[in-house]
């Protein structure tokens, strides 16, 4: 498979968490982000919306970062990343999609640049922008990861869920702005958790071929 | 079924779409969002997060559109909202996160809130704002439907997907901002088809009990 990724893009660091978890290899074609790479010929003609992850696999191109992910969990049952019943899905797929519609979507880099370009924002609102999103996030995934019974080790139950692939690279991103996820400490616990986990160290930004650092 | 809801919020109306696809009977509570009925305890103590919709059945809270009407589709399988082979249901999920990661959150009312706050935007930047996500989601929607050859009468095959219950209420509701989806012939064509199904209809916001015309 190959990973149409950026090192810092926190959609792509996902589907490395997931391939890393499912044990599959893979290999990377970087796109700058900030350089506009995503948006060339090259890799529209892959992706038309010029986003990435892309993953390509057997002659077609997936695209979107959950569906990728619920994909591989198809493909490759084991390890489960999803629940073995209806309503732990449910939980799973809902914990993920607040970081992944509700958080990340708001304050990835496009809609960054789109507010310098439109609002005239300084380094100083872009970051509060991105800080106001964040910790939203974070205080709501920490009332529902300190409150719900299901609630284990990890996110859900005892093993890596869809959920913590999602929470992880949106604590880790929102670092650079100044945004403490070890402030949340049903988060933190979580977190760390799956940090002990060589699936998750081994995707993160700074270990990818294209950091920048 | 009680279904936490707003007439204009999007994903309520994907949810109702899917209630209504899958024949089920649902009561609904509305919370209004531009008074901020959403951020009561009232609510919150139902969905941490402040969002609609939250989906109450069998003494449990669902959030997250997306998730509900997964668990719509485990718990009802026909007719299914997804496909039957997993490179099928990977075309359907990311077809439908278009809408629901890379579009919708952008435009949203809380967003758009924040940047009447945080920049002073007016009503025309903020119609301007919504336009850009708007608009280009269509655009990258119309690529893919036109181009790729698992697109049917509907956005994948000749049922309705999760894919149709997320652009429906996408096109729809760009109206307010003067974003025309005729304009876009491929999803056009699909979204008149999904309109001709009363189940489409039926979830308008103008039909819905707490409508404000």
């Amino acid at each position: 498979m190959v990973l149409n990724d950026y090192f810092r893009s926190s959609a792509s660091f996902r589907v490395r968490i997931a391939l890393n978890l499912k044990g599959v290899s893979f290999s990377q074609v970087s796109h700058h982000l900030r350089r506009g790479e995503q948006r060339l010929p090259a890799f529209t003609s892959l992706n038309a919306q010029g986003l990435v992850p892309a993953l390509e696999t057997g002659g077609v191109v997936l695209t979107q970062s959950l569906a990728i992910i619920e994909y591989l969990d198809d493909l490759i049952p084991t390890p489960s990343l999803l629940c073995a019943d209806a309503l732990g899905r449910a939980r799973v797929r809902s914990l993920a999609m607040m970081v992944a519609c509700d958080a990340h979507p708001i304050t990835n880099l496009r809609v960054l640049e789109q507010l310098r370009a439109t609002f005239g924002a300084d380094e100083a609102a872009i970051a509060e922008w991105f800080r106001h999103w964040a910790v939203q996030l974070l205080q709501a995934m920490d009332c529902r990861l300190s409150s719900e019974p299901e609630t284990g080790a990890f996110c859900h139950g005892e093993s890596p869920t869809i959920a913590d692939v999602c929470l992880v690279p949106q604590a880790l991103n929102g670092e650079r702005f100044g945004v403490d996820w070890r402030a949340f400490p049903a988060v933190a616990r979580v977190v760390e958790r799956a940090l002990s986990l060589e699936a998750f160290r081994a995707a993160a930004p700074a270990l990818q071929p294209d950091a920048e650092l």
